[in-house]
């Protein structure tokens, strides 16, 4: 999923990750892809399993929470703003048994929105869908989050 | 918040805890109450934070929804019956930059309901609802879950 052109910065972010947010990194989340307006996650099976045999819900959670600020971080300007999460729903569809993928997208006219409001109110809401698959391409799970884009303090 | 009835009880499910599910053990999450209809879980801000100084979103997700089947289990015959999460709504409302604390508990008439339901049709659905407290009492995230008892396959 990744192309020639983000290998570079996904090599990056998942040398950061253990440093940045540490109790990610012990899931064993990888980051996948990392472009501008598009992302991908991936979580482990092996360490992240409950009694009853599927993915605890946390670490689901977590494979498609991250593409919120994940996809803030290739789209915007990290020496302006940052990302944080007001709203995360997600729904159980399926059990998930194996290593799962989660994936996310924003167009480039949401992508200009974001950033021009921003740019003139210091933040932006933004959206984020996506759908959580596992090793054989079945939805385990889908999530929408509302994030929301920030300018640092000066 | 513990009483002299549960103490048994959350050593037993502490004590297992890293057994049943360990990525939630590693996230240093302790069991402070498990009483029939009422539960309380604990997560430790060390080791959970980001890169930003807060608790990573997906730690406040967990000290929440655990909740969902802790409950099932200090309330309902786990002999017959588990627990399972439908779908989990998470609204973040301020960081949390110390331990948290999740709440959340259900009535005598609604265990009842519960039970009746899960006797009958071989399942049940439960909403618990729970607000997620800094040391300070401030509430930083609230939560809604949507879970279902189960019964077990002879």
């Amino acid at each position: 999923m990744t192309t020639p052109n983000d290998t570079a910065l996904v090599a990056e972010l998942n040398s950061a990750l253990p440093q940045l947010i540490p109790v990610v990194s012990r899931m064993g989340l990888q980051i996948v892809a990392a472009q501008r307006g598009k992302v991908t996650t991936m979580a482990p099976f092996t360490g992240n399993g409950n009694h009853l045999g599927g993915m605890y819900a946390g670490v689901l959670f977590t494979v498609s929470e991250f593409l919120g600020g994940l996809i803030a971080t290739t789209s915007f300007d990290t020496q302006l703003y940052y990302p944080v999460a007001k709203d995360f729903r997600i729904t159980f569809r399926a059990p998930a048994t194996s290593d799962v993928w989660a994936s996310a997208e924003l167009t480039e006219p949401e992508l200009d929105r974001i950033a021009t409001e921003a740019q003139s109110r210091g933040k932006a809401d933004y959206t984020l869908a996506s759908a959580i698959t596992d090793v054989n391409g079945t939805v385990v799970a889908s999530t929408e989050g509302l994030f929301q884009l920030r300018a640092h303090r000066r």
